[in-house]
């Protein structure tokens, strides 16, 4: 075992593939299909949404798909990330477990985001689109692609769920910055918002309504697409930098992971995390137990079916065949915005059904303290989306103080929580409060499944 | 020239020493002097304040002072820290300049301050303090400190400006999870802000009375003691990490520095950088130019006089020999609050009289230009601090794309820019005011130096 608190890699290191789990599934996943026909979808009907790179990807069984240059030189800002050692932490909590944490706050936004967008930006602007559209709740998306379109020359359109947009300025400052074009969502730009604001000029917006904005918009252009910061298989791919660098990185430590810990929402951090180690898990060569953490305000894995329904609420999307708790499905108001999606990544969702990894739920205040107490011995103050993983971690940590395990732990920190204190300082005043999510409530939502 | 952007090292190559450039001055800076008798003080005036390791170190004239292992062990939480070059922003200015810039804004509280703080904590907990006290503006200091406290048991307790507690409590916050305890100062709870409170219930207080309020505190108990996080010649000492690991990175690079640019304002950033390249240059070994950037609102450098000056507001403090506006200029609210001091390191300003770097100011509007043009090319968002080196920084980089020059421009992004993205945004907005400082206001403010 290495001594080392962190290991850094040289630039040399960043992946030059990214890694597709289709290729090595057992049973392929089930396809999205057509709302109406139902039947399954072809590159033809998402050609309007998204460049033909993306589309092929999206349905690619390819084992490796290799990172252009252009995305590599501009991962080079601040890829590789370190893989850290909490040695602090384990001090603190008094335990024998050994436990690592990949950090991807280091970003130009701050999180993970970025991964992805790149990519995004670059194959679209290598078809000639001129504008990207995007929905964004908190910002962590909308920054992350606002920065990677202003490295390709796209312009780049954000449509910011109101609530956000008024009370949480910051990321969308940070949006204009880089030099997106930032709209409160329901906005007049658009017939989906406007119908909206007509019913109701006060509305303070969802998710789901700023998809529906940046879908038209996307759609009414000839030269702009649309581009989705988690939940679809190229998005997944794309994070598979993160997984790819701390198996290298865990290596250089010395270090066969006994368990892998991740947030997940739309299931781009986690996936990003965790795919490599199933491949290798796969193919026989390590065996960890992997387990996702979803806030118990939106327990997709843990409380919801799996079953095709939309990806967002006024239901344009192609069904997905996912866990859900229906479309429909409102999360109370938790911190952590990146988890409250009444969906989770179809190709993950498969993959849960195959048996190949575990999944649990926190709730918010649990993780908050968790949060705070890593940064206390870490330094790095986590958002509240990676505190659930830190959560379960520091849950795991205590356990293998009890039995003695020298497990060795790994996790992610997938962003960092600078732009969270509002949410830590209510915490700390005792003022934070935890959900209760009544089955009823659960099934009544599930009604609003298409039916099969 | 490696054909690198990132060169990041192994944390074995965290700097064992720091380094004290008192050793190598040919002329020795004047001493502080006791306001009453106008002796240079000595160890024993200054023990209610700091500790005697903290004291030996402001007063050595040895080189290599060596960093104890335990603070090395903190550093290894984020140290060393990545020399990019800015190889996108080169190419967006078509500038034949080579820029490199150091990154400090991965750390634990997102700029350089913990450099120092961390040495501080640990060299008070070894001595047997207890609690530290301290003062902070927007609070970078403070919540560096927090963190600093946070890993060796000591309690932290900061007075931090009101107008800065009611309208930026994002690193308020900050400091509370970190486990410190805050008060808007003017605070009740010492006879200086008392007695401030008692006559004006709404002051929105200021640097001096928070100095004022923490030099109380830490006088009155005796497991107390007071941080400073600039101008003093240890925090300067303590930061040349920065400079150390940017002279073995720029050596990976295969450069040779032409220009060093660092933003100032108590001193401690722009001394960390430049120190051991000064070091360097005093053995023959390199010339660069070596340029101070200070904003235009608060000219120390370049409208100040150098004179003997009460470092605070109040006049509690010894007199020090320095560039100075005068302890009671109150500088236009200019957002880069860590640059509104009405002094300056004397070290840097004995220094600057012997000539060994030159100094510019600049206003807010085009530095706020320049942090946001390196945002859309780098990725990093510069705080409005470094936002002033990086304006110096692409000034600079057009006069080569006139002249043809090659220049090697070395700088530091001394800390990251999402806490201030509320000033970014009225910059954007086109709202940010420039201020005029007429010499009669200068003027007017040295009347109140104490007479020699």
């Amino acid at each position: 075992m290495h001594e080392a608190t962190r290991i850094l890699l040289d630039e040399s290191r960043i992946p030059r593939h990214w890694y597709n789990i289709a290729a090595d599934l057992p049973v392929p996943p089930p396809p999205p299909l057509h709302p109406g026909t139902r039947e399954p979808i072809g590159p033809d009907d998402l050609a309007p949404l998204f460049p033909a790179e993306l589309i092929a990807q999206e349905v690619s069984t390819e084992g490796r798909i290799p990172v252009p240059d252009a995305v590599l030189d501009v991962y080079r800002l601040w890829r590789p990330t370190p893989l850290v050692r909490a040695r602090r932490l384990e001090r603190a909590l008094g335990t024998p477990a050994r436990i690592y944490y990949k950090y991807e706050g280091g970003s130009p936004s701050g999180s993970h985001k970025p991964n992805t967008a790149v990519p995004q930006a670059y194959y679209n602007a290598q078809q000639g689109v001129r504008r990207l559209t995007t929905e964004t709740g908190a910002g962590q998306w909308g920054s992350a692609l606002a920065f990677a379109c202003a490295q390709f020359g796209v312009a780049c359109e954000v449509w910011m769920v109101r609530a956000s947009y008024d009370q949480k300025p910051h990321r969308r400052s940070l949006m204009r910055v880089y030099g997106a074009t930032v709209h409160a969502s329901p906005s007049p730009v658009t017939g989906a918002g406007g119908k909206i604001l007509a019913a109701d000029p006060d509305s303070p917006g969802s998710l789901g309504i700023a998809i529906s904005e940046a879908v038209e918009a996307a759609s009414a252009a000839d030269d702009t697409r649309y581009a989705l910061g988690s939940v679809l298989n190229h998005v997944l791919t794309h994070q598979t930098v993160i997984g790819e660098e701390a198996l290298e990185q865990l290596a250089a430590f010395g270090e066969t992971p006994d368990l892998i810990v991740g947030c997940a929402g739309g299931g781009s951090n986690f996936a990003g995390l965790s795919f490599p180690f199933l491949r290798e898990k796969l193919a026989g060569r390590i065996d960890p137990v992997i387990r996702a953490v979803e806030p118990a305000a939106c327990p997709t894995f843990t409380r919801g079916v799996y079953a095709y329904d939309f990806g967002d609420t006024a239901g344009l999307t192609p069904l997905l065949k996912m866990h859900t708790l229906g479309h429909d499905f409102v999360p109370d108001p938790i911190h952590a915005g990146g988890l409250r999606y009444h969906g989770m990544s179809p190709l993950l969702s498969h993959i849960y059904e195959l048996g190949m990894f575990e999944a649990v739920a926190k709730g918010q205040r649990e993780c908050f303290a968790a949060g705070a107490r890593f940064a206390r011995a870490e330094g790095v103050l986590p958002a509240p989306e990676p505190s659930h993983a830190v959560a379960e971690v520091i849950a795991e940590a205590l356990r293998c103080k009890e039995s003695g395990e020298e497990k060795v732990i790994l996790t992610a920190v997938c962003g960092h929580g600078h732009f969270d204190l509002g949410a830590y300082d209510q915490y700390l005043s005792g003022e934070m409060a935890d959900f209760d999510l009544p089955q009823e409530r659960i099934e009544a939502s599930l009604t609003s499944l298409p039916a099969s």
